[in-house]
């Protein structure tokens, strides 16, 4: 609980109006998407980069903790309060301040929604390549916090390679502009992509300089259905090491398709018999017929059963619905889902792929897997009943075997969806200690009160065994 | 001077054979391009992370600093031995150690020149595209101390964006390993972009990953021949403005025109009467004659007097060694070459060339300008005699006016070459003190006992007004 005075004093920082501190309130700001519960003392919602040092200044002297949050539908708990103080809520900084056509650049404010700035610069021509599944909720700003990716990150990389520039505000209170508004830009130590994906424990970002790049002039997707998902898999690399990069290339199991059957049943798709694994492949660029061509004779080498190519826009548009339909529609399958990021080398996807059902069969575990297998990023959801203490101990000790697996095969934990305090038992088994306390360290050169999202990442309960 | 206990040690590392202390052999490695001499005290070549660790362990016990050193064609001093000490030369560990064609990645050596890395995956169709000007000589593991861009940043951006992990030691001496073998990875803070361009005071990089492309279908090289420098100048941001992004797009003013003369005429290339300026462009990908149309018809609207195709792969070939030719000619034309490397906006390199031709007037001095125009970045070489005092103190007053104004229009200091030493002393025009003391901060954290090319970047000697 915050005293009186550190209540009266965020008043006349936000304004009465900006400030939340009844429970029934703050509980709606207590989660994200990870599902646990972690109820923050109070809520501000700020409107400039002043404000929030003002807020931060105050939580150095009264020594509480401040959580910067986007719209809270990140995956891995790295907005909650798990050490209650204030969340400090950017969703009403949420002007697009410019759009540059000269230099293709943009300026945002971290509140700003995803799809909407996709939109207002599609319009213009211009791309902005990364495409989290929940491009219509989340922010860019939290986008930013987290380094997200999406299925085009085979072609076009990941929030980190559009962000040029930041206006932060430091866990000291001093507000800082990083970067640059020019592609190159050498002087001094990259701070920009030291806080991208920092996970808003280094900085609290209130505005983002962006690169953007021209809208591709056309797109082609196509689904392909397979009967064995080693074919499926198999696939991944084989489609580039012919030198085609797909714009996106996901991967869906079994059990992703069955969860999302009656959506595809509203298009005009039909799933052939046999079907145990789909790939979306998506090609952008300008005459693409070459790629399609390439693409399919891979496939065919791959035993696809069928290939099924969008025919205009709209189909194109009804299968990637369907697709980010899959995470919400998993999530009502089982009482609890826990969401896996795994990132291998593409060409490691058939072995993860063996290994996922292995697991699946050796402890016992109903197991979703689907994501971005372009660039080697699955997410694997394992769906458990977590008042069954069995299942949920069988589950961890899965988990663990998976990520030492994935480790071994030159894979991380997390591909985008951060560390939060979701994985953060389990980075010792990806970082050395050097490497923790290193990055500890620059936690503490930036944060010396530890007062901006505290206990994150580095700070868990011993499970790094 | 070393006490003879550190030489008889580092030779215990090292082998005698890759140990040198006499001076005659330490004035080889007591300058870079920039052309200041600083003559270390013992120059070694290690072949091994592990020895470089336990050099730097000495250099922690006895307090001697180390200075790592690729090939020494750094502009700004970034390689030289202010201080003294002992240069670990990374000429040594030059092997490309994987080219992995299923994931396009490579791991290197840091001693790999980055001409012969790109040769060695060209011919198995893949593409690193970042190409400093001295790529037949500098080193990958320069190359990511510095940043290095070059002309394609335009549409591929620099080194940065395609080192994807790095083995490095620290400056305590533990040997680390950075980033992932996957084109996503988010698990803890981005240490391997920290460590890019971070000009050897972070860490030795002693191993790194290279994330490649598939090499373009096919190019198409042009000339460009102005009589207006503003009309070429506003053909940059003109040009892309229609959504065509060359893969390069250079810029070329008179007197740069004049140094390489007798180069473009050993070509079979004519430069048109009253040529005040030339534009380089290039493009790449599949079917490019839409884009080579739309740069035409951008061009005629500037006023371009003719424009020269390249009709194969050797004009192209010619056009580019004319283009890696004027570095190395310049410096012959006068004492001392200042060599600057600001970048700004691209819509704003018209006034930016106005105002290079304003100082040149007001201050007196020769200036050649050239450089990458298409990401604006734009190398303004100060052609000065430097036993003239006068003209000396001209030159500086009439950088820091550039300087300010480079600022003032949104761009920065330094490109692609870096702060080292020769622009340390301006690095305040750029970065405020809350960033300056931040990164301090974090190279004290690396290096708490400044052991590692220390007097870099933030050191200098008060002209920061």
């Amino acid at each position: 609980m915050l005293e009186y005075a550190i209540i009266k004093k965020l008043s006349a920082i936000v304004g009465k109006g900006n400030l939340f501190t009844d429970v029934v309130d703050n509980i709606c700001y207590s989660y994200d998407a990870m599902n646990q519960k972690f109820i923050p003392d109070a809520i501000v919602f700020p409107s400039s980069a002043q404000e929030i040092s003002e807020i931060i200044k105050l939580a150095n002297s009264k020594k509480f903790p401040v959580i910067p949050r986007g719209a809270g539908t990140g995956f891995t708990g790295g907005s909650l309060a798990v050490s209650g103080g204030v969340v400090i809520s950017l969703t009403k900084m949420n002007r697009i301040l410019e759009i540059d056509q000269n230099n293709f650049t943009a300026e945002v404010e971290p509140g700003v929604i995803t799809y909407d700035f996709q939109k207002a610069i599609e319009k213009l021509g211009l791309f902005y390549p990364p495409d989290p599944s929940s491009a219509k909720m989340c922010t860019l700003g939290g986008n930013v916090a987290e380094c997200a990716g999406g299925p085009r990150g085979v072609k076009y990389g990941v929030t980190k390679d559009y962000v040029i520039g930041l206006e932060a505000v430091l866990p000291t209170g001093e507000i800082i502009h990083t970067g640059t508004k020019t592609i190159k830009g050498v002087v001094g130590y990259d701070l920009t992509k030291l806080i991208v994906g920092s996970e808003g424990t280094l900085a609290v970002v209130t505005k983002i300089r962006l690169r953007l790049l021209p809208k591709p002039a056309a797109k082609q997707t196509m689904l392909a259905f397979f009967q064995s998902v080693n074919d499926a898999a198999e696939s991944v690399p084989a489609i580039i090491r012919k030198k085609v990069i797909p714009s996106a290339l996901e991967f869906l199991d079994k059990s992703a398709i069955d969860c999302i059957r009656d959506k595809i049943n509203e298009t005009h798709i039909k799933i052939p018999k046999h079907t145990n694994a789909i790939l979306i492949i998506e090609v952008d660029g300008k005459k693409l017929s070459d790629e399609v061509k390439s693409i399919s004779e891979t496939l065919h080498e791959q035993n696809v059963i069928k290939i099924f190519v969008a025919k205009n826009e709209e189909e194109q548009e009804g299968i990637w619905n369907v697709r980010r339909a899959l995470s919400p529609v998993i999530s009502s399958i089982a009482p609890k889902k826990i969401n896996e990021d795994i990132a291998v080398p593409r060409d490691k996807i058939p072995e993860t792929m063996r290994m996922i059902e292995d697991i699946s069969d050796e402890y016992d575990l109903r197991i979703v897997t689907f994501g971005h297998a372009g660039d080697g990023n699955l997410h694997v959801n394992l769906m458990i009943d977590d008042s069954d203490e069995d299942e949920s101990k069988r589950a961890e000790e899965g988990l663990r075997k998976l990520f030492k697996h994935v480790i071994a095969l030159g894979g991380t934990l997390s591909g985008e969806h951060g560390v939060g305090i979701a994985k953060a038992p389990y980075i010792g088994l990806e970082l050395s200690n050097v490497m923790v306390e290193l990055m500890k360290n620059i936690k503490k050169t930036f944060d010396p009160n530890n007062i901006l999202n505290p206990n994150k990442i580095f700070y868990s309960r011993s499970k790094n065994g």
